[in-house]
């Protein structure tokens, strides 16, 4: 297993609020990183160097590699040829199965059964009979999801009953879709788990996730579980990892039902649901990551506080002042300029004991 | 009292690890930072822009001022000529005044004096005769100091008896200096304490502090103080504050006597003994400053961990690798390169409770 050397350059794919705060985590470890990014980059106010340019220009994507040791990612969605170009040139972390399993909730939904994971009832739909036929089979409500490209809420729409079928398959621009049953779940918790680059994994306590409109808006750790259910959750964790010989941080979302954990959503990134670990952790989910990513030893995830991280979406913004001033809260501000609704404009983590 | 708005930048005279914490901490409130240093920038790394260019480059100063909404410094011994014309552009905070009274150890003295809080017995001396008067007056040992530059020992000799007059006095080629009398104290504290534009004091639990060979080691929280001794602590640095009209952090070393509290330094920026804050409040220093000189409303500086700090310097980075597999341990780097005898190259944050 090979260090990366003080002063190694890590390229970060995405210049979001999570490559802003793993640029900042590196930083702590003595590294630089470089953002290659298409659009506006919050993260080039705390990088070393910016890439200003689409996955497409194939010049840049070389330049960018040739200047940095190894590359990460903070957004599963970059194109297949950027990433062959990338590959060719260094290594990328977590590697392409992880993302080629996330990219696609069919590839993801199949490759968790087969190792023997619960996930919720699920049909590959590609027409509107596809969708009657699944409809029939998992029952509704139910939810259907376009298989790629989908985050927060974007590319999904509920299905209460048989004359929302229609609708809802248009809806989906023939774009290949699957149809997930509704669970009965008790709650969603979520694993940020990391694996390192010696096969080594490393969990945070689970987070209890509250979601509205589809979009994360609290994180409460420690999450209402027995101690049997902790314990699943960080196996279920440990096995996806091990299996895609991953390295680095993966958000792991689950269900918690009374037929144990479903696994609902793998991210192959640091997580929304796991930046409560920054007040709640001496080593936070974004230095776990970039720990992995350079090789470094992981650190072992003990949490010494309770936290509620909530997020700032939209308008949520102009509580700050507020935030500011209460007790035992770190406000963490992204950079993003004007507020949009369902925009992710900052969170807060409150320190509860 | 007006809040430096979303975007802003704020200019930071120095590039150092204290720059590139403060940049850091910028970030989490959604500014930029423009870091102002004529040598090597280990803050470059996290900063939105670095000037690289001499205190004496007027057209460097000028461009960077215009370029930012605010200065603040990392580093006391900026030029009076460069502050003269940063100042006739920009507000520069904390004040002239603190930076006039702490680049002086004579005047900062008698500041202090004046202010009714006790000092080391001292004498300014600017020849040999009167370094013998003062030995005379104080008694030896005794402490020789340059009146301006001296940081982490720099600048400073120990007197032991008689014999040792000639030697100080020449080390110090001729530069205004004062006599320090030794205190018998106890322990050294010190009180990270700020103040906001709009007049309000917040302090940080006093770190009791460990130095060798003139620089910190370690700083642990709580300090062992008597309920009243932390009480007086707090009011010392608030009276030093207010006096000077403070905007910003400040780091005020204390010795705990049986007399009571002597104030042996001021430094009118964040401290390297308000490291431990990175992990025992949710508001930590570096972002307490920029809450000052942003106008926001300051942290209440409450702390929720016990933490000892430990400067990592000179070779001391080799223990890194360990340092990284022990629990409960934040390790912070700042990305120099090679190590030197007396470089700090890094702190070690240990939550304890």
């Amino acid at each position: 297993m090979s260090e990366l050397p003080q002063g190694s350059v890590i390229g970060i794919l995405g210049g979001g609020q999570l490559g802003r705060m793993l640029s900042v985590a590196a930083s702590r470890l003595g590294y630089r990183c470089h953002v290659y990014e298409p659009g506006a980059a919050p993260a080039g106010d705390v990088a070393h160097s910016v890439t200003t340019a689409p996955y497409e220009d194939e010049a840049a994507l070389r330049r960018f590699a040739e200047a940095v040791d190894v590359i990460t990612y903070e957004f599963e969605n970059v194109p297949t040829s950027a990433l062959d170009l990338l590959e060719s040139l260094r290594p990328i972390r977590p590697n392409r199965r992880a993302l080629a399993v996330s990219q696609d909730r069919i590839k993801e939904k199949s490759f968790l059964n087969e190792l023997g994971l619960q996930t919720a009832p699920w049909a590959a739909v590609n027409s509107e009979d596809d969708l009657r036929a699944a409809a029939d089979r998992l029952g509704l409500p139910a939810i259907l999801k376009t298989t790629r490209l989908g985050y927060d809420g974007k590319g999904q729409v509920k299905l209460d009953d048989e004359t929302d079928i229609p609708a809802a398959w248009a809806s989906m621009n023939d774009a290949p879709s699957v149809l997930e049953g509704f669970v009965a779940f008790e709650r969603e918790v979520s694993v940020i788990a990391a694996r390192g680059l010696d096969g080594s994994v490393a969990c945070f306590d689970p987070g209890e996730n509250i979601h509205r409109d589809g979009i994360l808006r609290t994180t409460t750790v420690p999450a209402r579980l027995s101690p049997a259910q902790r314990a699943d959750a960080v196996l279920v964790a440990a096995r996806i990892l091990n299996a895609l010989d991953y390295v680095g941080v993966m958000g792991v979302e689950l269900f918690v039902t009374a037929h144990g954990l479903l696994v609902n959503e793998i991210a192959p990134r640091v997580h929304n649901s796991g930046h409560w670990t920054q007040q709640g952790c001496a080593v936070d989910q974004f230095e776990q990551h970039i720990r992995a990513v350079a090789g470094l030893p992981l650190g072992d995830g003990n949490r010494h506080a309770d936290v509620v991280m909530e997020n700032l979406i939209g308008d949520d913004v102009n509580r700050v002042p507020d935030l500011l001033k209460s007790r035992d809260t770190a406000v963490h501000l992204y950079g993003k300029g004007a507020p949009r609704p369902g925009r992710k404009m900052g969170h807060v983590n409150r320190i509860t004991r």
